[in-house]
């Protein structure tokens, strides 16, 4: 029986959504290892849009989370609001600034952060079944948020990130950026990938690794 | 010497832009086999955008080729009309229906296309200075226009397409969805991708072997 796993995306582009190389190789190595795939995204406004080639923010530009996460999926994605943990055996959340800006808002406010209530909703219920989460790059600020305080995770190295992260009750683990770090009683595995990659094929190593944790404890 | 290759992108996103995953898969196997990459894209508006959720075009919503391809490039892109073909060893062109609809308007006008002129001249230099091109999924269309009547291409299988590229000038030549077509006297690599793609690893796999061809040529 093929593995079900939900990818929640949060946009299309790393500077306001999703990272698209993260979430790219994720959607490859799960299905070259015959897992069965759902993108999930929220229907919300995104926090907002930036130029990619400038920068900046497009002022008076906005768009929707779940409409531009589509692009990532081909249009083959649903409402995360209308899913439910039951039908998947493992969670995988790529990275990008719309993991701290859309699915929560740790880019603003850090260790003081909220996560979006839909997605933690889904998140704390995949994880309280006893399932598997895969959260990648920036993603691992919502780690103590939906697994508890004491959740180990890493983003890297960076120390003003692992110091909110640990301000907001999770234990961080430095890791280089091909690895990463299980915190085994939790089930959850994290990778640094654009915390740290300076080319595509390293943030490939860490994730191809994630995947392949996530599935084998699912 | 590492190989320089230039990807030319025509937009973020399969409706409007480039394929993202098909993008995405050529820029990560060109890092694995130490190629260094530059991503260009013309400066120019969509033809239209494409709400990826519903599949429907967003009336009165406009943007740039340029800055969206910026997203699919984590912002290091150039614009093309500043490229030097003589600054590259190879030019390899993701499908989606940017290339039918942005870089040409074969999408509109199908054997009757006519080629974007900044992405022409560049493409025509590069096949004038004996560099190999790869052209991936829907990107064929243009091979004729670029490489001269009689050039042998693939877009896997449809018909339709296929006739139409007959009727352009190109030569089509049937493959399956892993495969890859080379047309050894013009240098010119095609791969059907998500012509025929019913999966990202059946993508991936002939997505491979065109970046391997394309580098192996130059």
């Amino acid at each position: 029986m093929a593995k079900k796993v939900a990818v929640v995306l949060s946009g299309c582009g790393v500077f306001d959504g999703s990272e698209i190389y993260e979430s790219v190789i994720t959607l490859l190595r799960l299905d070259q290892q015959g897992a069965e795939v759902s993108c999930l995204a929220p229907d919300m406004e995104q926090m907002h849009v930036v130029n990619h080639l400038s920068g900046e923010v497009a002022q008076g530009e906005s768009r929707n989370v779940l409409v531009e996460a589509a692009r990532l999926a081909r249009g083959n994605i649903s409402d995360l609001a209308a899913a439910s943990a039951g039908d998947f055996d493992a969670l995988i959340v790529p990275g990008g600034f719309g993991a701290a800006k859309n699915l929560s808002d740790f880019a603003v406010k850090g260790a003081d952060l909220s996560v979006n209530p839909v997605f933690l909703d889904f998140a704390q219920a995949v994880h309280r079944q006893g399932k598997p989460l895969g959260l990648i790059c920036i993603a691992p600020a919502m780690a103590a948020k939906i697994c508890g305080a004491g959740t180990e995770c890493t983003i890297g190295s960076d120390a003003e990130t692992a110091a909110a992260i640990e301000a907001s009750g999770g234990v961080h683990k430095p890791c280089a950026v091909g690895e990463i770090h299980i915190d085994r009683e939790r089930r959850l595995v994290t990778t640094p990938a654009y915390m740290l990659a300076g080319r595509i094929g390293e943030a490939a190593a860490g994730i191809n690794k994630l995947v392949d944790a996530v599935l084998e404890l699912a």
